[in-house]
């Protein structure tokens, strides 16, 4: 668990912000932001039955939760007072918002359904001071992009990890296994290593399966000589890992030799270029341009990568549209591919830190062929 | 996977339904709604980021998704039109609507964002017709909740397996296994049986730990003589199953030997009441009544039981308020409990199709003392 000075400070920049916003408290309803700024571990079991959510503004801070989280709550939101509402979060939050003056609630709109927005607003109007509902999009996920010293010792605990096991199951994978069995022994890897879990489900993606970027493991039986597409990743401290590797059982035909040297000239190229202050769209056309030159243009059909955090799909995107600067402490996954349909794909995958100096490699494994 | 004719079925039922409703078509964004009337089994990775969504008017039906569930969605659905958006949904659906002749969208407010409804409306005042958004609640979700016989099948088997599989931890369970290594126990039989999964997380609370009735599996060592509650359950072709038994390692004190008497006697009083016909509060006060009877009252804080189907929880509830009549078919756990604070909890839960005749109790593991 975090110490409670972490949650401090972000809360702290947290309020630096709210003093600009066309709202005087913020109502946290989305699990990694609600984490982030707390330390509550808890999950929403069902997207519609959430374990608890904040209420912050200039000089307070409260965890609104119900009587099964509230033990949790306490001790892990240790900055944080806890309010247990009883009946549901509607029947509680319009008393809390009240006490804390609240005349304008920011909430997110892409983490409360238009029911909920409309109930609570009905509520609300039965108050006696008039509280309004502003939308606040994507405050505290910008200050998730960059990491923190303790956020990125988590990270590299879980993409060490991650490695480490990747690497067994690499060395113990023949031909005959099924992409099933294979998935499910790098799960049972992982949660026996003590990790909080997967950060996603494992894509083992076999031959003409590999075509799939997000391919579901079946049973079909991986074979010596076709590309294995291994997309793994796992959570330690709330923290992600993803990172990908394609493997081989034996020696491949001349084409998959070819496209997994250019898949990973691409890799390098655009690993270069992953700075502060550059845009987030070069390494994407970098990238892309190799493939390109190389003629399987048409072959790279999703975006070179991803920010990666509390959530496994984060900002900033490394995309061809949409350019943001990139900024020290960054983390962003650098994965191209080139996908074959009916044949097989070939996808290398990092995370790095965008560091002061240039990127910082946080897999560590160094399972690449030299064809 | 169901045969197309379930789908087919349900959606005519659907669009029975449609006639009487304020919109021409059905927007189907929620999960199981989706899976129930089109067989796409597709999970959405991040509540944010969906795998697909459904259109039906009174002569059409389309599934809507990206490109990364196109095969699967056209494999598991295929009693609809697939169809694959680019950059996103809200650049795709617009046009789909249209083409349609949609003039009234019913959309489901629990399962739409705020932001979602905000920016889809947006681009539909940029079409040429006028198309309004209405919200539809509930209208899958009461279908789901009476299950036809090929359902019965599939909560029958994953109760059989469940309670096969917790028959096994319970005979292997020793003073000294820790909660979290048996809840790791009960995942890895669950999965190695090939369930799709768990339905939850498992539930392993011993000792002073049952007193939280929803309670997180910890390092805590199990010991001889105190209650430990099992609250488990799997998913098979998507159904539920959901039961919970207390188990004792050695004889209990006085204390918990009545308390467990008195929670089976009120289980059972309750499944008893458990008839088409009734009032779903009637088998909760028949429970909470037993319960009170005998001079705990106070510490039966929860609602006797909920349907489960697609869903852990679902329709109808079993609870003190809200009473709707229970149906023939309809699935519900009846599941009362006491909590002592400090000392430890009982819960017994079965999982139960309501018969013609009476109830017909899904769960066959008959690990029950009498004491």
């Amino acid at each position: 668990m975090k110490k409670p000075s972490h949650q401090r400070q972000r809360l702290k920049t947290l309020r630096e912000k709210l003093a600009d916003l066309p709202c005087d408290t913020l109502w946290i309803t989305q699990p990694e932001n609600r984490r982030y700024l707390s330390g509550f571990r808890a999950q929403d079991s069902q997207p519609n039955e959430s374990s608890g959510s904040l209420l912050i503004n200039r000089t307070r801070h409260v965890l609104v939760t119900d009587s099964r989280y509230t033990l949790e709550a306490e001790r892990e939101a240790a900055d944080f007072r806890v309010i247990t509402v009883k009946g549901g979060l509607l029947e509680g939050l319009p008393r809390i918002i009240q006490d804390l003056g609240t005349e304008r609630l920011g909430f997110e709109p892409e983490h409360v359904t238009w029911g909920l927005h409309r109930n609570l607003s009905k509520k609300l109007r039965g108050l006696s001071g008039r509280v309004r509902l502003t939308p606040i999009n994507g405050l505290v996920e910008e200050m998730r992009e960059i990491k923190d010293p303790s956020e990125i010792t988590s990270m590299k605990k879980a993409a060490t990890l991650m490695s480490a096991i990747l690497d067994e199951i690499i060395k113990d994978m023949a031909p005959g296994h099924r992409e099933r069995e294979i998935a499910w022994r790098i799960e049972r890897l992982v949660r026996e290593a003590g990790a909080e879990g997967l950060a996603f489900p494992s894509i083992v993606a076999s031959g003409p399966n590999g075509a799939l970027p997000h391919a579901v493991p079946t049973s079909r039986r991986v074979r010596a000589g076709e590309p294995i597409v291994l997309d793994v990743g796992l959570k330690i401290n709330g923290y992600c890992c993803d990172m990908t590797r394609t493997v081989f059982l034996g020696r491949p035909r001349k084409k998959f030799r070819e496209i997994y040297r250019v898949v990973r000239r691409a890799q390098l190229a655009a690993l270069r270029e992953v700075r502060p202050g550059v845009e987030s769209t070069l390494p994407d056309s970098v990238a892309r341009g190799t493939i390109r030159e190389a003629g399987y243009g048409d072959y790279f059909g999703h975006s070179l990568g991803h920010g990666v955090g509390l959530a496994t799909h984060e900002g900033p995107r490394l995309a061809p549209e949409k350019p943001v600067k990139l900024r020290e402490g960054m983390v962003v996954t650098v994965e191209p591919g080139i996908y074959v349909p009916g044949l097989g794909g070939v996808r290398l995958e990092e995370m790095v830190v965008v560091g002061k100096r240039g990127p910082r490699i946080l897999t560590v494994n160094d399972h690449f062929y030299d064809f």
